[in-house]
């Protein structure tokens, strides 16, 4: 027992409440930074402070999001960008939450390897997220790891992410530019089309341009542009970019392009627009998740809604306005 | 000026309360349930009450969803199946969901006539509900018109969806027996799990079981059952029927299957159970609605949410708090 209590109060003092870890985070301490994303990639209640008091200091960085379907070569292509930006002497931060994604651990070790290799040889700060266990709210947790890398300093900060699903077209849609990355001959120029992720690219970039059937990709996708399936935005037509992330060849282009759309975001005006709209599909997330936390956890007053439909003496209406914990009187439909 | 208030005031006039059609409804006349069903597709707040109500006088009916991807042949399979039910004495419920629906006008005209003359010599009602301008209220709204005919006595009542979306998939699990309709030759069996759908059967039927790809397709179901891949139910084990909606071959067989299920589902006990999920499904469904509903109309407030995050006054997850009107300081997360 006492020995129990002992070992108990020692773990105790090993944790370092977040709101002491965010002066560290402030001035880039990498250990400080790691801290903290784990405890928002945990949704500790605790960090919930530190968070709030580290979001004020947000807003200097570049966000940009990649994605595209497995297999298209993203990873590869990130670790190429780091390299980019971090010999023109930017410090890059990356959040991955792709789980294919070698960051990630899902590809072959050695990939693995030599990409946190690379990253670490240029500062740049990488670091996947889990995407198990996480009730919706992988969303938050990705948004919240940019904020405490924008910071701490980094920038751009480029989110990786599959593109599929509602959380993950959550994430990229709170970047400032989106860069979609499509690859001759996966069928994925398909694939992109249903899952709704070409309309939203700011950036088209086409993977192995040293492959043959590459111009083919892009052609569609220039055909796909002339007929009107891509965003619409005063000053911007998305630009096709062939790349080879393995050769490396053609990534000056794509790191000159994203930051030629950083440039019209800021001259246009257009950044404020998109800031405001980030921030709406935040909120609105955020409280989706909350939604779905709060119904998960507190089963017992789930149960006394569903008994109260179950034996009718209420309809599901009266019954979801009093989950919501709003009035039915004052009932909007 | 007078023309247009004594119109205004004739067109009031015709307006009947849906307080005042409740009785009508629950006595089973089909003028009263069409308006009701009509209100409760139009979101009308006025009708909330009389629908409450008639929540009260449901529970009677046997709910059978049938779902399958378009081209399956849902439409022709549900005419037979009325006719079926019909010649047994039962007064059938039919609500259409899928937008390619001839019941929907979504198919040639022919069909349409054809299977709206087949209800109405079967004193069945077939309705389909619009799937547009719903802000996410489809599955509200559908399952609302199942309680209409709940209430005025229409049992079996057929939900026929096409099951991809998750307003759709939300209605198919809110049936008793859940049917999933495969056709050979399709590719539509890969789309089915894609989908999900096939998981959540009770009873799989393959239609045109006239044709020799049929066989096939049944094998594949049989297969997939063996691996596991289907719905575990003590002592129920979902048989794969192969039917012909054009001949109506073996739709007695689907008829006596949907029966044997209601039936096991009553005497194994395990209603009770599907009731309470049932159940738990729609009130989330419908606080995720009101919660749709509310800050896609409420502009100004969202705005106010917005600009605070912009500002960085607040982080998203206060403002996601403020927004669902829940105490922040009472924090679940």
């Amino acid at each position: 027992m006492t020995a129990y209590t002992s070992s108990r109060q020692a773990k105790r003092a090993a944790y370092i409440p977040s709101i002491e870890l965010l002066s560290g985070v402030l001035a880039g301490s990498v250990p400080a930074i790691a801290r903290m994303i784990s405890r928002a990639e945990g949704g500790y209640a605790e960090a919930s402070d530190a968070l709030a008091e580290i979001y004020r200091h947000t807003g200097k960085a570049h966000i940009v999001g990649i994605t595209g379907v497995p297999g298209a070569g993203k990873s590869t292509l990130v670790s190429s960008l780091i390299k980019a930006f971090a010999s023109d002497g930017y410090k890059v931060g990356v959040i991955a939450v792709d789980p294919s994604s070698p960051f990630s651990g899902g590809a072959i070790l050695g990939d693995r390897v030599r990409m946190n290799d690379a990253a670490q040889s240029c500062q740049a700060f990488v670091r996947s997220m889990a995407t198990r266990g996480h009730l919706g709210g992988l969303a938050r947790s990705t948004l919240q790891a940019v904020d405490i890398l924008d910071a701490a300093g980094y920038s751009p900060i480029i989110i990786e992410t599959v593109g599929v699903g509602q959380d993950e077209v959550e994430v990229v849609t709170a970047a400032h530019t989106i860069v979609v990355l499509s690859a001759p001959g996966l069928g994925d120029d398909i694939q992109a089309i249903k899952a709704g992720i070409l309309e939203i690219a700011d950036i088209h970039a086409v993977s192995k341009c040293d492959k043959p059937e590459a111009s083919a990709t892009v052609s569609a996708l220039k055909g796909m542009m002339a007929l009107g399936t891509v965003k619409a935005s005063a000053g911007w037509n998305p630009p096709v970019l062939p790349v080879s992330s393995v050769s490396g060849e053609r990534i000056g282009d794509l790191k000159d392009g994203i930051g030629q759309h950083w440039a019209h975001l800021q001259e246009s005006g257009e950044l404020a627009e998109r800031q405001r709209s980030m921030c709406r599909t935040r909120i609105l997330g955020t409280a989706r998740h909350l939604f779905q936390l709060k119904f998960n956890e507190d089963v017992e007053e789930m149960e006394k809604h569903i008994q109260a439909v179950v034996n009718r003496d209420v309809d599901p209406l009266v019954a979801a306005y009093r989950l919501l914990g709003w009035d039915s009187e004052a009932r909007v439909a």
